[in-house]
């Protein structure tokens, strides 16, 4: 499985959240080129606000082992924020694939201080996906990044 | 409601989740004065990897406002990993007061960089309890934090 098609993963993830009412952000989890959790934004669907969909991927892919972990690439159609690249390095994920920084920049310098390598594909349906939500549902997008 | 308070009752917390045969940590977060949200950390109970007991706290709280954070202090007995220093971040709570920062020590230096006044306990009662679990279950611990 490569980038492109790990991040079309994330994007249904991200497309699931949106027909649910929810905010359309995904992400998969990858390990040995399979992918071993998905998930997606739950700040609506649970009322959550922890379970950006980075957190909910981590969360289904259940408990793993550091060694695990460092042999996972984990995939975001947005770039992560705060909270979700704190998740990243509490668990040692040496590598993050990110679908755009262009509608929102997350603590990339962060993860990339700390030695995660990053790649940002800025893929237009990841952007398109966010400008259209972003300016439907202001209110329900800033209180998704504390704003 | 004081620091020592406030503290006393994520003490509550971290010994309710060992009696749980969880991990003994335990956050409040406290507005105006009074207790908002409560949680533990779930790792074993639910086999959660995202409820750290400061997520749980914010899971538990709900919903809030920006404005809301603004005027919050998240309590825990432990000095508070990448992710849950990542979820203070995002969501622009001012401070943080933590139990203890010697059995383990989370992203501080980040957090005081961002501007999050913070203010270290280093409560005995705080240190007791994570030395003697991290005795009986190093293996759980280590998985806790990345290890």
């Amino acid at each position: 499985m490569n980038d492109q098609q790990a991040m079309q993963a994330a994007l249904e993830e991200a497309r699931k959240g949106l027909a649910e009412g929810g905010i359309p952000i995904g992400s998969v989890l990858v390990k040995d080129g399979q992918i071993i959790g998905r998930g997606h934004n739950r700040r609506v669907q649970q009322n959550s606000v922890v379970l950006h969909a980075e957190m909910d991927c981590l969360e289904n892919a259940g408990r793993l082992t550091a060694a695990d972990y460092r042999d996972c690439t984990l995939y975001s159609t947005l770039s992560p924020c705060d909270m979700c690249s704190g998740a990243a390095l509490l668990y040692g994920i040496p590598r993050v694939v990110i679908g755009e920084n262009v509608t929102f920049m997350g603590a990339e310098a962060h993860m990339r201080e700390r030695g995660v390598s990053l790649t940002v594909l800025n893929d237009a349906e990841c952007i398109e996906l966010m400008r259209s939500f972003i300016a439907d549902q202001p209110t329900l997008w800033n209180e998704d990044i504390g704003v």
